[in-house]
């Protein structure tokens, strides 16, 4: 054998130097696909007029089709719906939804005011999302997640009674830095920490968890300043705050409140995140205008074969009464769900119909709730963020728009996910599951009944083109690699097969990484 | 004597019961202002065409006005300045501000950019002040306090890198979780914590600082998700995240860096928090729309006395060659800062007197530097927030409106409290003050010197109408009844005689108690 190819190279580097190794090389060779976004895909060399058909016109396969197009690829689009987007979706007035089963909602909210059933909030670092938001001027506002006058609660804790998120946490964080002062000065830590910083750490507690001087949490203007006044500083007479009382600590642990700490410190749900202002679907929109004149709606696809050096695809114009037509092309690029691609026709390889199959779509129930006014801002104080309940709503989310005005507003009236909550959900009709929900959320809120306007509700088990709300991995170290592999003449895409499931920015960055592995193919044939 | 008047039962149960007692039954008698806001103020009886002259036409005096004349006084205002609003203040490009000494900066700052010297976010709770802004029709957006993404450093720590909020705060939390987790389990704190809630709270650590099943703080993906990875999660073959290392908990403590923690966990820092589009000074223009036929600029107050049942002010009006004018009025509610009326001639109360001559007044140094691109943004995913710093410029805040755009933008250069910080400040020229900020920054963000464009800089202490930041008291428990009292015909107003000192709703807070104390006393004379 001669002078080996760069594909020999990488060969004899990775069955040599193990995974590492081989990723440097790759990455050294300009060969490796980022796994995150770094800047816009660069598709360089000719593809030859090179046809490639994506199925789906959700954000994975339009960032393909958008990206194919622009290298010099014949891309034609496919998609179910009679518009694009995909879970990026979102419903207003006027809107029509018929879920599987037939049951029919026609969205009956104001003006301006919308849902996003779908995503609903973008992290400051998904990149990819971003980056395609700035390049269509889609303009984006701050997503209120974390509000500490929101509610945390707990039927069982605290007499049903809804506690604010900061005197919950505030006294969670004051009782266990007491404890750990406690224990420092007890000198219980001495092999953990040094004498030196035990002094610090005894300080930086005095500190963070609002201690007094004896590093005791106890009610006073101090512990107010973090969990709120009986009466708040003001001016005149009595402009002299008063302070409120802690909360019992052993209350505090046995309400399990404390679950809902976590989130907001998670790298995805950190301070600040962002969504398109007007609603989710601007993003779809956006995408739409550059990609729509290559995207057939309309198209339930019954059948992906690969024969004769080409793909070919059998789908059912749903428009036309289900008239049956035929795309082939040299390449597909396959976004449709697992959910459903599992039961279409397809010849696809032993190790990706097993993953296929493999995988399972997790469930979750949605609602928008349209109410006469924003009680939770003028009765409540609170503005955007998330009150969190043990109640099958799970959360209710306060709009993180339109802070301050007057006339009804919607509220993200639930998000339930766990398998017990939603299969009871999707057992129920729409109207039920509103009447649930507003049964449900007047528990945290009394103001519900007399404000209720209107409701919509959305399973996602019950989506006809997705049939669930994400892909769930039953063993993702395996399936994982060959699912994303190309297979043929076929490459999938979609958050399932990503590392930022349920993202948008894992269908994106999917959809560019199939991409970027069916141009090396096509350049190197 | 007869029947006793309402102002003897006052009396009377003030003497024997204290001022609790005294406190519940002035309310039960409708009669205490309350401290806080609750609603529009309502000055019920005619005042009979009293006059009012107000001095100040800040957020306090502008306040008092509006309210004044809705109940039927004669209100006139003067002001010092040739516009309303006082520290209520935002500096646009083409503004020019003269300081005292007579330094001019003329700011070059482009279109739509600006800094707000003075107040520059809004609290959620501040109840007077949003209540305005709502009235006066006043747009506000989200104002990001807090960002995990941005730094907090020490020139001494870390080798004087930045770090990362996110990072050093999982750390922090993760390392405290783990030190009284340990403690738990050896028994330590049985004396403190039941054997039940001892389970709970072990799993509440468990859950709320990222530790592993042996309550373990480690580098691992479950404490990536906190503090971040060394590779994202993504999406391709590369896909799979990998975990960052966390610091050393020594060095954490040893920084100091903890001590940025706690603000904003304070009630007045939680997220969310507001600010007006456009710049602070859009409430004090609202106002002015309100009450600017009232307000006479240019006018210097040098002389404030009572004679002959009235008020007399005699002031220089400054855009007419500082000729002498006089008002007079029945009453005056009297907003100028108690560090500029200790200078001005007055024969007010030997209490007040002391209360005025007894506050001192902070200085604080703020900055606004544009800069020819938002680097934080694009280079670095900082969203709004403020990264903290031991230099003197003590904090960068990024602006918290515009995200995503491209052109030149303005940060908080720095916002320097400290008297060690301010006097030395104090003495430079601005433009020695602007070069300290970019010098400062630079070492947190080495973009600046390259990005660098225009800058500002206000040093309180200089402020000709205030010659400070806000009122600090030496005794406040002493003199603060004594100063909010009506002395005579006047009655004082301000950030300064309230319990939301510096704040914007200090100063409308304070003038609404003196238009309620003084409205009593018209309509019971």
């Amino acid at each position: 054998m001669g002078t080996p190819t760069r594909r020999d190279l990488l060969t004899m580097i990775g069955a040599t130097a193990g995974s590492a190794a081989m990723y440097q090389a790759m990455t050294a060779l300009g060969h490796a696909a980022p796994s995150t976004f770094s800047g816009p895909v660069s598709l360089e060399g000719d593809p030859g007029g090179a046809s490639v058909l994506v199925l789906g016109a959700g954000v994975a396969g339009m960032t393909a089709a958008l990206e194919l197009r622009d290298a010099g690829y014949n891309v034609k689009i496919l998609e179910y719906r009679e518009k694009a987007g995909g879970r990026c979706w979102t419903l207003r007035g006027g809107d029509r939804y018929e879920e599987l089963g037939g049951a029919v909602q026609n969205v009956g909210f104001a003006e301006g005011n919308y849902i996003n059933p779908g995503p609903w909030r973008l992290p400051h670092d998904h990149h990819a999302v971003l980056h395609y938001c700035k390049r269509f001027g889609v303009q984006l506002e701050p997503f209120i997640e974390k509000n500490h006058n929101a509610y945390l609660h707990n039927t069982e804790a605290f007499g049903g009674k809804p506690q604010r998120y900061r005197e919950v946490a505030s006294d969670y964080r004051g009782h266990i830095s007491e404890l750990l002062a406690k224990s420092l000065k007890a000198g219980n830590l001495n092999d953990q920490v040094t004498a030196e910083d035990r002094e610090v750490l005894l300080e930086s507690l005095r500190n963070v968890g609002a201690l007094n001087e004896n590093y005791e949490y106890r009610s006073s203007l101090k512990t107010s300043r973090f969990r709120g006044y009986d009466r708040d500083p003001g001016a005149g007479v009595d402009g002299a705050p008063l302070p409120s009382t802690p909360l019992d600590p052993s209350q505090i642990l046995n309400s399990n409140l404390w679950r809902r700490f976590a989130i907001t410190e998670e790298m995805e749900f950190q301070t600040p995140m962002f969504q398109p202002v007007g609603g989710m679907d601007m993003i779809a929109q956006a995408f739409a205008r550059e990609v729509g004149d290559l995207i057939t709606y309309n198209a339930r696809v019954t059948s992906l074969l690969q024969e004769d050096g080409q793909v070919r695809v059998v789908y059912e114009d749903t428009a036309a009464g289900n008239a049956q037509r035929t795309e082939t092309a040299d390449y597909c690029v396959c976004t449709i769900p697992f959910s459903i691609l599992g039961q279409i026709e397809h010849n696809l390889s032993a190790d990706l119909s097993k993953a296929i199959d493999n995988m399972y779509y997790l469930g979750s129930a949605k609602w928008g709730l349209e109410f006469k006014r924003r009680f939770w801002e003028q009765d409540e104080d609170i503005y955007g963020g998330i009150s969190y309940t043990n109640l099958p709503i799970e959360l209710i989310s306060y709009p993180s728009t339109g802070f301050f005005s007057d006339g009804p507003a919607v509220v993200l009236g639930g998000y339930s996910w766990s398998p017990e909550e939603t299969y009871e959900f999707n057992a129920m009709s729409p109207k039920e599951r509103v009447r649930w929900a507003v049964e449900f959320g007047s528990q945290i809120h009394p103001q519900y009944k007399d404000e209720y306007k209107s409701g919509v509700s959305v399973v996602w088990h019950k989506v006809p083109w997705v049939l669930g709300c994400f892909g769930i991995w039953r063993d993702k170290d395996t399936d994982y690699q060959k699912a994303i592999k190309l297979d043929n003449r076929v490459i999938c895409a979609g958050e399932h097969l990503s590392y930022r499931g349920a993202w948008l920015e894992g269908g994106i960055l999917s959809g560019l990484n199939a991409i970027q592995t069916l141009h090396e193919r096509v350049i190197q044939a």
